[in-house]
Formats: C-alpha cells, sequence, structure tokens
C-alpha cells in the first residue's frame, strides 16, 4: 500500500548500555523492536527500522580481563589501539551479532552493519586542541543508498557504533551521535522518527523518581528547565542532539524506557521532544 | 557491457587463518582481491567477489587471555558457551571489521555479514553420536537473494565462519564449508569460480616442497594419487569438497598461495581442480 506524495515511516531507535547489559530487558525489547508496526501498514509489513545500539560493561569488563587499563575523560572512553580491538569486537561482534540472532528468532529479518560496511558511515579521527581521543571517529557523511536499499528488502538495520575513515581505520563513535546523522540524513527519505530508549521512563523533572516524566518538551520550555536547572546534567546533550535533529528534518523524537518501546511509539509512555 | 545468456561472473575466496595471522600478506591479498577483475568486465566494474575467512590464532590467543580452555577434536574446535563468543568476537568483529576497512581503503565497497545477518545462512547445531562439539553448525540453507542483491550494488561480501539456526544461536562453522555452501547455491545465477587461497602453492606432490605444485587434477588422477598415499592427509578434506562442488555446479575449483590470487584466478599458479 502505498500512498503518492507521503513517504513512510522510519524508526531510528537507539538503545543504551544499561539495557544491553540486561538480558532479560533486552529480550523483551528486542521482541518490541521486532514486531514494532507502522501506521501505514498492516502489522508487520513494510515497516522501516534502524536500531543503534551502544556497548554497555561489557568492553569494561573484557578489557580488564585483558588487561587493558581504561582511560575516561567527561565520560568518553580514550581509544587506544587496544581498546579499539576490543570495542570492535565486543561491539562489532559479539552484541551486534547476538542482537541480530535474537531478532531473527522474532521474525524480523535483520542484518547488522558497522560503518565500514558498504561504506555506510565515513568518518575522520577525532581532532581535539588540548585531549588525544585516540581512534575516536566523529561523523562526516551516511551512504543513505545502501541503508534505502535493505530496509526496502524489509530487512532492519542494526548498526554498532564502530566507523571507518576510508582509509583502512576503525573508529569508536558515539551511539547517539550515529543514531542523530542516520536519521537526519534519511529524512529526506522518509518520515523519521528518532527514538531514544534507555533505563529511564523519559526526562524527568526529578532524576530520582521515574513519576515525574514530561511529556512534552518545546525550544521554549527547554529553556526555561535549563535555565531553572530542572533537567540532569547527563540529559542536556542528549535533548540538544534531539532539538538538533528536529531542525535537519526529523519529524519526531522521543526519549524513554526500552522496555516501553511500543508504548513509546504510540506516544503512551516517555517525553515527546517537539518545535514550538 | 551483458551478453545474454552468458552468466557473469563470481569469485568465491576462502583465505585460509595462517594467512589472517600475518598483516603483510593479508595486506598484499586484500588489495589483490579489492583489483580482481573480470574477463567479462573491464577493471574494477561489475566484478562480483566473495571472501570468506577464518580465524587464525587470535581466537586461541583471546581464550588464553580470558583463561578459557580450549578442547579440540581431529582439528575441530568444540566450541562451548564461553568459546563461541570468543570466535564471534574475534571472526565477526575483529577480523570481518578489519577486512572490511582494509578493502574500503583499496577502493573496494565491501559488506561484512555472518549467516545470522540477512539470514544468509540457517544452520543447525551439530548433532554427532558420539562427540558433542558444543555450539558448531553444520549448514541448510543460503539465502542467495540477499547476497545477489548486494553483489549486484557491486558490493564484495566478507563472510565471517558465524551462522545462526533462526531461534537465537549462533554458531562456529567451518570457513571451508561455508565456502563451498555459498559458492554452490550462487551456481544458478553465476558462472562460479572457487578459490581456495592458504599458505601452500596448491596441492603438493611433496608437501615438504613448494615447487611440486600439480597444475591439474581430475577424478581419475585424485584417485591415483590417494592409492599411492601421494596426497597430504589434510589435503583429503580440501578435495574433496572441490570435486562435490564441481558436481554440485560450481565451474572451476582453485587451490593455492593467497599472496598468488591474481595469477590463481588467470591460471598461473595453483592446481585447478577439474572435471575429466
Amino acid at each position: 500500500m502505498t500512498t503518492i506524495g507521503v513517504k513512510e515511516v522510519l524508526y531510528v531507535v537507539k538503545i543504551g548500555g544499561n539495557i544491553i547489559d540486561d538480558e532479560e530487558k533486552l529480550s523483551k525489547f528486542l521482541t518490541m523492536f521486532a514486531n514494532l508496526s507502522s501506521p501505514r501498514q498492516p502489522a508487520g509489513l513494510g515497516v522501516r527500522k534502524i536500531l543503534i545500539h551502544g556497548g554497555g560493561k561489557l568492553a569494561t569488563k573484557l578489557a580488564e580481563q585483558m588487561n587493558v587499563p581504561q582511560q575516561m575523560i567527561d565520560g568518553r572512553r580514550i581509544t587506544d589501539a587496544e581498546t579499539l580491538k576490543i570495542v570492535t569486537m565486543v561491539y562489532a561482534g559479539y552484541i551486534n551479532k547476538n542482537v541480530v540472532a535474537q531478532l531473527q528468532a522474532n521474525n524480523c529479518n535483520a542484518i547488522g552493519l558497522t560503518g565500514a560496511d558498504g561504506n555506510v558511515i565515513l568518518a575522520h579521527k577525532r581532532n581535539h586542541p588540548t585531549i588525544d581521543y585516540g581512534f575516536a571517529g566523529d561523523v562526516d557523511a551516511i551512504n543513505t543508498t545502501l541503508l534505502k536499499s535493505i530496509l526496502e528488502q524489509q530487512i532492519a538495520v542494526v548498526m554498532a557504533p564502530i566507523t571507518h575513515d576510508q582509509k583502512g581505520q576503525l573508529l569508536n563513535t558515539n551511539a547517539d551521535t550515529i543514531a542523530q546523522e542516520v536519521a537526519t540524513s534519511l529524512s529526506a527519505l522518509y518520515d523519521v522518527q528518532l527514538i531514544y530508549s534507555f533505563e529511564k521512563s523519559g526526562v524527568l523533572l526529578d532524576a530520582n523518581d521515574d513519576s515525574t516524566v514530561i511529556n512534552s518538551i518545546n525550544p521554549t520550555y527547554y529553556q526555561q528547565l535549563k535555565s531553572e536547572q530542572k533537567i540532569f546534567a547527563g540529559m542536556i546533550p542528549k535533548l540538544d542532539n534531539a532539538f538538533a535533529a528536529l531542525d535537519r528534518g526529523v519529524k519526531k523524537v522521543i526519549i524513554g524506557k526500552a522496555e516501553q518501546l511500543t508504548d513509546l511509539i504510540t506516544g503512551n509512555a516517555g517525553t515527546s521532544i517537539v518545535h514550538e
């Protein structure tokens, strides 16, 4: 069923590290992701979806087992050569392939990719004036042609947060950023809904109380919340990302709990980030 | 340039573990793989190619670092749950993504897959009357539709030797077998040349003398060599695989040295396995 002039819906779902670490929550989330339906398609048919996963604690655990010391600056991992090897193994290997296998078990055909595969995400090594982040990548371009060709075959894309520089170097890349870049680059082709799912119920007025979810935030309200210091500092980059995505063509951004994915999409849970 | 009624050539190249372990040899091999041209296409255009890699010693080394004891029976790794995690990380993560990134650096667009991705290789857990191989997979079916769709976009496929059972279980699977199954399944669509490349110059009359390469072996000569015990025992499964592939529609099987890939394909090196 195609309606001329109306774009199909594409869900771009980022799943946070804490969910990846919890087998039961991950399984519940993946069953919901597998069964996502689109308002313009019968259930299970013609739904375009991309899942972007982070890494969780598995990489840190493996680094410990391998005696590779980990350095963090402002919550970002410094990716030396040994750490790049570890995150490539854990993110692109263990997590990505287990997520794909679980989706297949839920009758959701899926393909797992890094940015190097099909040159899907081209990046460059971060060039910072004072901090050497090592093999950390900043995104330059998304290859939408290949992504579209996979999505149109009714195959979900599962992205690991590893990119490349087209000179043979793999790069560790922030999964939130990948989600935003993938979502905005596909906005010309689809009505994109970008969902940041994690362990909390949404953007909270009280970071310790899951019942204080804000249903909807527009730029004015966001400024007000920030000036009143009511936004938990860790949420600010996510919200900045969300508003940037809206400005760049994404139709809707939703932030909320991974195990409520279906309700996030129907608007029955989480925080919607909207224009004025 | 398409000739009606004539199928395009597809190269299915298996690369052995010893080459994977040798950075310099691997780099030389990947440059040649990236530049492979087809007799029916101008250089660099319209060449269909699939690379299947094994694992080498990296998985064994990581198992040592992680204190996971490895058990081998008849040269096959017994894949317990921890070993499956290791081979998934090393084969599908580290090796597969570094090979893809190196091909991209050589201007060869490539996509790395396991059998779980796009349900490309469906397998089942090996059921052996006396030996428990653990999470070892035997191949049931190849999804040629997705492979064809990728190949027709001028993207090379890089396969890691990991499959799945469509019930959520990843399975460690012999790379030689994957090469044979992928080659035969695509024979209806392409003129397939199957190349087993490794550290030796081909099938040798004297296993210790690289100058005793046999140029060509047909079934009669193979029987004669076997009855005279002139074939190195380790070569026999490879040759049995090769003849089985010819019987199942593959046009040509070539065995030889990875760093001579171009010469293997032009017939200037290695051993050709042929019908009578």
